[in-house]
């Protein structure tokens, strides 16, 4: 077992040592957004070490990635197996030539927790291109019933769609909401609208923009009027649909909105968008990047709604350590091979780590530690806001594991105090503070440390 | 050392295992590409084994993408090192928290080989991510000219590009040419020309396609028409620049266009490209993604053309194990923070792969052996396409190390019949024999191997 660690900040952050490094590495590699340069080697579980010697308890997790601890060593055990190096030095064009052990892979991995209602998957390198591909998946099904089953491609759709030109390069779009993030491709960009600091001076497609509800805090005491504006979201949805420029192929959602401010809506609002999404034909793609693999307390954000049915395709990143999209419906294989295709098609490797993190989490049911530490983390820090209303304002994530968040003056400041304290944590929206820890965190973590670092931080600032 | 192998294919192709393994994968992942199922254990140096036990001398190399031969010692010690295991089991959001490693891994692997005239790097994890990536920064320096330095954005930028609008989402494109490759992405796809399969029923922008020139062979043969078709192809490139419904910011080129045919321009060509890149402001983006580490006799493709000022940024991925981009000037950095940018930044695990191809790469002075190597293949293939002129026609890629490609009727029952004699070759365009071998391909393959092989498939079909 790993050594455990103590919250240790002896120099200001970044200290000297990570400054030098950084500055050096800035002249081949834009050093400009890091926070600390870290000594990985001697980062352990929870706790995250940079090359000054400061420890911090690291509730951000490699921007809410790092699934099962630092050096754990069960991934260490997967990185050094045979299938792991054959992984590293024979990288497949995996379409094509699969290993013999792709399948098992596979299966004793990601497909074990494929979400309820799905059983394929199409694998990619990052939640951007999982995005992206499920977007094409969308595109090409919605071409197929329009054209009809077994129609085949017309000369004009082949020879137009090279000059990126009707009828074979269509209008057709993908809907998505306000504050949303999906990644920084042309595609997945033109359905992200959290800021513009990710968007501006980068064409985009025109495609619909959707009002994500506005729920207010406490929600028991804000039940009719937090119905009302699902409702009235839900409506605008529709409208949309109804009513933009082009067919709508497609419609993604998070379960929580993450880097748009840890914004939530209710199960009876996704119930209704998955209502209004089959009425009309639009394939649903839940975006599981960030709330994906159990930090909500549920595996899949999306199974805290009960869906009638479930979601058409649902994307995955971060902790899952890979990326991809599961599916259920065999139409969003495209009609022809080659079409949903690219030379890696994700990388072994990273599927034989998220193997490893899968049996960890499963083996140690790390999904109800998650919520059951969660609502420990949420009680207390809803003493905090009652004690320090001013500074924690919203909080947000009850029953939703450790996806906690809260508004508050001055993220960046109270962020930046946390650090000295040796607490690694980070924002996200305008004025949102939000905690990330690993599914390794237990109440040790939570109720010890890090909210006692937080209330001499905001006792400090009140 | 590992066991020199050779060719023996004793099964149809795909044999009856690989069809049973094939078949069980397809349930849960698209298998209708695979050619066949692979023991990589097995697999060694040149020669790609399958699950029935058939060896192939492998010269279309995962879609030309192994460089240094399956199971390479050095690649193993690679992934064995402790570097790798902490890359593995630790993967960083690089741009916040880099590794103590990260600045040396870099300069001591892949800024080794950055092209000439460029010394920074963004990493990545696909050809297509790297491109799209590039196009970003074109995009972004586009904008900063025009806003002039020191200009901050207004406040309806920053709105307006959240709206997926103008002023702040703004109409600029990237040209391309017809045929062109450059990835899957909804930007890459858009200034990829070269097959429907690709681009059909995904949404597209309104870029302009350049005519690449269609030279003529063999070249000693043609030099004028070959010259008059190149002169009035960058006549047209000016023309678009000048005449597009919004300003041009990029022009992306692949050195050898590959996926689409393996079509060549003269050194000439290119550097008339780079002169009225240059007259109008138009940033110049090689895509080495197939062409760079080596394969054309020089490491990276473009070194063949002698430019008289660098390319704007370059591109790379497949044979570099990794991806991203190179470029020069500091003005490509965005001029702020996170612009460019995304949770993992690439794949440091990716890049200690690269590092060890690199090294073997340079050590082993197998450029030059594939520079070598291919003039042999290219006079063997000479002497065959005199035998049959029916068979190999259009034979190109001369002083291109083993790049190198031919015409062909049914280039599929080629392809499909070398394999059965133990080479596993690959197909490009519409009628297009393409080489791939890896850099470790040498003149006992090239001479008794590959050429015996195809002399006795072109005769049995002659």
């Amino acid at each position: 077992m790993p050594h455990v660690l103590e919250k240790s900040v002896t120099t200001e952050v970044p200290g000297p040592m990570s400054k030098a490094t950084s500055k050096k590495l800035d002249a081949v590699f834009d050093a400009r957004a890091v926070y600390f340069v870290v000594d990985y080697d001697k980062s352990s579980g929870n706790y995250i070490v940079d090359v000054d010697g400061n420890q911090y308890l690291d509730v951000y997790s490699q921007i809410a990635s790092i699934p099962v601890g630092y050096n754990n060593p069960a991934l260490i055990a997967a990185a050094q197996s045979p299938e792991m190096i054959s992984a590293l030095v024979n990288r497949p064009a995996i379409g094509n030539f699969p290993s013999a052990q792709w399948n098992d892979i596979l299966r004793n991995g990601l497909l074990k927790v494929a979400p309820p209602g799905t059983d394929k998957i199409f694998t990619a390198q990052s939640g951007s291109e999982a995005n992206e591909l499920a977007y094409k998946a969308a595109f090409m099904l919605y071409r197929r019933k329009e054209r009809g089953e077994g129609q085949d491609w017309t000369t004009e759709e082949i020879s137009s769609c090279l000059e990126n030109a009707k009828p074979g390069s269509p209008d057709l779009a993908i809907m998505s909401f306000a504050n949303s993030f999906h990644g920084r491709g042309f595609g997945s960009l033109s359905t992200t609208r959290s800021k513009a600091v990710h968007k501006l001076d980068i064409p985009s497609f025109n495609w619909p923009k959707a009002t994500f509800p506005a729920l207010k805090y406490p929600l028991a005491q804000h039940a009719e009027e937090n119905a009302a504006e699902e409702k009235r979201c839900l409506q605008e949805v529709e409208k949309l649909i109804l009513s933009w420029h082009c067919p709508v192929a497609g419609l993604i959602v998070e379960p929580i909105q993450s880097e748009g401010g840890d914004n939530h809506a209710s199960p009876a609002f996704f119930q209704g968008l998955r209502d209004v999404t089959q009425k009309h034909g639009v394939v649903m793609i839940v975006d599981e990047v960030q709330t994906g693999f159990g930090a909500t307390g549920k595996f899949w954000g999306h199974e805290h709604w009960n869906l009638t049915s479930p979601p058409d395709m649902v994307t995955f990143s971060k902790k899952a350590q890979t990326a991809g999209y599961f599916f259920g419906n065999p139409l969003l294989i495209p009609d022809k091979a080659y079409r949903q295709f690219n030379t890696w098609i994700g990388d072994p490797a990273r599927v034989i780590v998220s193997k490893a993190v899968i049996e960890e989490i499963l083996s140690k049911d790390l999904v109800a530690q998650c919520a059951r530490v969660g609502d420990v983390l949420y009680t207390e820090l809803e003493k905090l806001s009652t004690q320090y209303p001013e500074q924690i304002k919203n909080l947000r994530g009850k029953n939703q594991g450790t996806y906690i968040a809260f508004d508050t003056q001055d993220p960046a400041g109270l962020v930046s105090a946390m650090k000295r304290l040796g607490v690694n944590i980070g924002t996200c929206g305008i004025n949102t503070v939000r905690l990330r820890p690993m599914l390794i965190f237990d109440e040790t973590h939570g109720n010890m440390t890090n909210s006692h670092a937080l209330g001499k931080v905001l006792n400090s600032r009140a």
